[in-house]
């Protein structure tokens, strides 16, 4: 093998000549050597952009000779765009509050730009890691900025796909409209209601998430920029400050926002806690609807029935035949893994010290770990579950034709006690309500036919009043 | 003693007869015999408003007789001011998804009622508790509002104490904009900064949770009276609805709203998740700074000792003169608190089934207390721990001049690397920054002047260029 | 009222005469005015009786005056049998790792002793809450020690009721075990079972509960007492340590035992993380088992229906005749208590800084009352749930019948994919497999009989090989 | 591209030819389609070794042709042997319950069988995925074995870190029995002890770690084979149970024994929240021991100081010479994705229902994860952070002789109130407590002598009687 020799401060060490990664990368894999995931590549290409918006920031204030910048910029576009992906595999939950992530985007960039102006990797002569691709930057105000930008990208994303599937669950409204069915209260029979009405319920729950996650764009879009080590701005300039926010905007298309206190951001993180805890209310409000289809469609003879879920694939290894709600199924999984990352989110926010949070590289792997994962289960659930969902109609009839549920609307006539009474004897005797009304000559033919026909007791009103 | 005959649908029971609590109690404490805490008295109280309006609202519709509707009321204001407190004493971990906590209150607004009119209790020919306190209403649809009026008015208390705690910490800001002292990220001396940062960074991160927290207000306003049981509004009439609303906003002087889609708000929670989820990022902020100020007050003499807190209380049984942090230990005590109520809440809130969520006792509980506790432990902050606390300026000096963060001011007239090795030399050999550059002869003296000087290094620019 | 002067290091205070609590007691309540839950009266009283074991010790080692030594006896004897539990109202929540709940205990025991002998509350000459009553002891020793006594004896009560539990589940496994029912795995049908099964199953998950808690008794053993206040025993003797785990052996009748390694009890708090984690695996089966006894009570006629459980209250304010599953649903909450005072545990318990962990109140109070509570609804689901819960063996049948389960057994004799379209077939028709199998002549009658009665199903054989 | 046709309950579909996955395992890439981790290695390696037990009893059992079961076996073993890792990508947060993971290693090693007879891909009358790769199990049973073997192969693994960790503590508790330091609680300063000591308690909680750890292997070992589907054994015999487990036992070298309650394994996940809350009372200790190893190492110049932690990388990108505890900082992070995985697992343990759990594939992903990081960032902890970990002798003396904490000494001689004032004078004055004794002529010098010595006051015995 062809090594190149690289030296830091604590000493030496034969570096791979076909890597771009440099002494600071090498320490850290083998600091870091966890074998476990590496560090999400949205929040790399977000650092790389940053790189690109400091060099031409810094070629436009004269502190980067134009030709080292362009060759960084160069470099940094390859990253953004994926050519050195395989360059970036230190582990998600590495030590050092991300500057081993911020030293491998330096290096790479660096070599590449080096390469790109005819020297030899290593060569930090020509483009140095530090001085010249990091130039007025801190990993301190660095990688929350790249943080919060890439959190923004898939926030964004994310919105959509709640956004998607509100319509779908909307579109279900109306389709069942028409179908009334038992609506159950603590697993027990309670009162009828439409099927439309349930998808109602889901998709104004899901309406709630959209808006909310949209809307915490708004505090995550302050970046710290300049602020470098602990948000004070030494080695950064005024004019770096302003310049790096306009560019940065022009370079994502979003509306960032230099923050007017950087300390801050530097070592305050409520702000992803805050993102996390809205990505938990939306996993709870997915578990509630997954897991109440998966019992609506429980069955197909000895469950309840109600609701056909598309069939995706075959469900067991030994049951012919049987085949299972694997897409809420997976939904529910997604939900629990967010809601867990929710928990090691606030551990590590709330872990900081000081003028820095160590542990924003944990926090960035959950963030947006949570935010891909909700992502993607959001879109599969709205294209292999509810998209192509049925009712069953027959079964809702059975269902509630069974049950006892119109003695509620005895009680303005009778009163609860009495009401309570011929609900006990119909349960007793398995006749219906209408039945013992008849029998015992209770109220007039008319008035049960009005007081117990369900589409009387869908809606606000008092039957037979 | 005493006793009465009631009876229910499972059959009959003697009661107590001093007691204003009814059969359903009764059975409730035999059920839910745990030995808890109780339910929160804040939401006794809604509910009992709820009674009250409910009276109000069936007297001007007619569907009450104005002798009882008036003993309604008037027994529920005296269940609001807390006549009644020692009545409810079920558990706050009851199952049955509140329904017997709202049985309770009705069973003692009817007795008292009774009472009122000249009967004695029992006699629910005279007020009923279901038929007549409890008339156009459910459990499902009272319960849900009452609490969101409860946290509402909690909310607004936190949000004051927020304002406050906010205020104290800027006003430490500008007290010590003057003091110079060491920064540390990673628990690691990095560069200088302002005493007064250090609080107005503080000041940020509370500002932001109480902006949170006041505007999810917004979205707990909306409440599902008139929804009954399920959400349809069987047994509910339009005209109550509009009416319960209206009254409603009159005796809280809350813009409570009635809610468009009212099976939403009976079946899903996440309005709560979302409002815990805002105490979270907030206990997260409160332990940050609290870890913090504890870390700076560390010592007296063996730790970092720059911060100066109130004395509280003698700190140890054992160990005379020693003084604890015991403020800002409760205040993380109480954060974490609220942080697990969040993960309670949480699971609760996904275990909702099909129209209802059978776990809001929980639910109840859990915010209800995290709203209390947080509103009084940022006062107590405030007032015991903020307000007086100080800065030792000698220590913090001692600790600056001891440090060798000016490095990094070399690195744009040096490049990192030679910066490094003189930081290094300075620690192995005891000696200052400034020794060495002088020594070496590395930089003029003039230029290492404006380099090393403290209050060049804590702000916005390149210091010496 | 009547006040009496009492000073501390931080100055003087007027006490309420009627008191028995001093000045550190008032500091405290003042300080952590939390209007919460107060100290748990368990752990107060495990204190107490750390205090009487001292006195007796330093008694015999001379250490203490004859006397003074009984009059603390005496005292703390009647805090144990709780005559002053109105003393301690101190939070739940307090700062300062538990040293004000010890001085609330030292102040109690210390004027009463005062008063038995004698004297006027305040005079601590006679008996000195700290030279006298916490004589040899420090905060950090016994705190920890009392509450790993505390713990051990609700441990033992828990374990009882596990126990219970376990057999009530045993007796309802042989009572039904004739009664065969549908299985199902993901809501689906799958193969047929016996009823007694559910409950064979649920009794040895509940046997894990009990064998783990019982179990973990012996790593809470051991104590910490002598080691004072970081655990290297200054000012204490090792006569003492050996003389009062004797004490406590015999006072409490538990083996306690001294720990050889006091400075690890005193910082270390992984004990409380283990004892609560089991709690949290025992809350995870009621979860299960509750969850499961609602499914499978639901209805009476629009759910599955199979299961009956005892009628413990009416469920709804507005349904007549509703009876809700009250009991599981307050195992349900309890067992999510649990789990999220897990969490609160886990967080303080990693927040230990060096030679003590400060977070000891908030461990201490969710560790005791997860195991009340946990040991309460224990007994209330087995007495108010399990004991009388019935089958619907007609409803059981006809779920069973109705189903398509049979397939799996054609699958030795057919293969899976063709017993796969069979199964499809009889889904899309409506028919049995047993119509389909003897419709198109698949396989003979005799064969058919074997492998399709329930009976042949639910045991380890290949039916009709 | 070349493609083969497959088809299942479902359909038809074309499958790329150059795979060995089938239809179930591309329907099930398709329906979660996550882009997330897919499923852990060592859990397919566990299923192949059962598939090949499976095929090594069904041919002895002669349910298996031998020549079909030989190929099996060979195409199992080299899935063991990672030959086809690249063929299992299905996503850990499947759906299904591990129905698709069974089916992929199904239909890898029944087309390798294929192409090993001679076959070609797809052609399943020659080895079939279900009827004889998959004979006589169910996921049911193969999952949750399997799940149980990979976990006990990484418990023992961890076991021996954890083992080589607490050797190394031990190595400086030995190593630093003579340094005295500054103890501290509450982060105040305390009483004296060793570094020694500080070790020693480190090693002790440890030592509980790998003890507990060491131990839930007997409870893990149980597994259900011969189960199938729910648990009763159909289509399975109990020849093939025993046999099962005998082979397994020799092919894995581990205690593995056959459940008397079958049923029990397949719905109670209990034993996994039981593991995994082990593996979070370790990730307590090592929070615990981590941040206490960057608090005493905080400086260099401006925090406690005391311990100098090995320099394994450069710290900052901006601050020359900044060098971090990036070791403890990455085990902190594992912790804590440890104590959120932790939390995951409890959910989906929880949300079982019936006959079978249907969040497996979440707990497998999660159980699995935090064993594998815990063992390696243990590994990494000892090798990189304790093994050449140093302490700061002069610093150590430094803190400890300009602290105040020999007052305590002072009690059994002067009374705690009078030891109080002397220490407060100190701390006011700025003088030593042997200065003011002296000062004062409180005790003659002997006596201050004896009582003063710190290494006088670093053992259980009181100074000076």
């Amino acid at each position: 093998m062809d090594y190149r020799l690289e030296q830091d401060v604590l000493g030496e060490k034969n570096i791979d000549n076909s890597t771009y990664s440099g002494i600071n990368t090498v320490r850290a894999l083998e600091n870091f050597d966890l074998n476990s995931k590496s560090v999400n590549l949205n929040l790399i290409r977000e650092i790389a952009l940053i790189k690109k918006a400091a060099a031409m920031t810094n070629k436009t204030l004269k502190f980067l000779d134009p030709e080292k910048a362009d060759a960084i910029i160069k470099a940094s576009e390859e990253v953004i765009y994926g050519k050195f992906d395989y360059e970036f595999k230190l582990s998600a939950f590495q030590g050092g509050a991300g500057t081993s992530t911020n030293m491998n985007v330096n290096e790479v960039i660096a070599n590449r730009a080096i390469e790109l102006l005819g020297g030899v990797k290593g060569d930090y002569n020509l483009v140095h890691p530090l001085n010249h691709v990091n130039m007025s930057q801190s990993t301190n105000d660095v990688y929350p900025s790249a943080l919060r930008i890439a959190a923004i990208r898939l926030i964004r994303k994310l919105s959509d796909s709640l956004s998607s599937l509100q319509e779908a669950l909307q579109i279900k409204e109306n389709e069942f409209s028409d179908i009334i069915k038992l609506g159950r209260t603590q697993l027990m029979d309670a009162l009828p209601m439409t099927a439309g009405q349930s998808f109602g319920a889901y998709s104004k729950a899901i309406e709630r998430d959209r808006w909310r996650i949209y809307k915490v764009e708004e505090r995550l879009r302050q970046i710290n920029l300049g602020g470098t080590a602990i948000g004070t701005g030494l080695n950064a300039t005024n004019k770096y400050v302003f310049m790096m926010t306009d560019i940065i905007q022009n370079l994502t298309g979003l509306g960032i926002a230099r923050s007017d206190y950087p300390m801050d951001i530097t070592q305050n993180c409520d702000i992803f806690v805050e993102t996390s805890g809205l990505l938990k209310s939306c996993s709870v409000n997915l578990l509630k609807i997954s897991n109440d289809l998966r019992l609506l469609n429980s069955g197909p003879r000895g469950g309840i029935g109600e609701v056909l879920l598309p069939k995706m694939q075959a469900g067991s290894t030994i049951m012919p035949g049987k085949v299972n709600p694997v897409i809420p199924e997976m939904v529910a999984q997604v939900s629990l893994r967010v809601i867990s990352n929710d928990s090691a989110i606030t551990m590590a926010s709330s872990m900081g010290q000081l003028e820095l949070n160590a542990f924003t590289p944990l926090i960035a792997e959950c963030l947006l770990e949570s935010l891909e994962l909700l992502e993607r289960s959001v879109t599969l659930f709205k294209d292999k579950c509810i998209n192509d969902l049925k009712m069953d109609e027959d079964r809702c009839l059975e269902n509630l034709e069974n049950s006892l549920v119109s003695a509620t609307s005895l009680v303005p006539h009778l009163g609860y006690d009495k009401a309570s009474l011929i609900s006990k004897k119909a349960l007793a005797t398995g006749k219906t309500i209408r039945e013992i009304l008849l029998e015992e000559q209770i109220l007039p033919e008319d008035i049960i036919d009005k007081i117990l026909s369900p589409t009387e007791l869908i809606r606000t009103h008092i039957p037979g009043k």
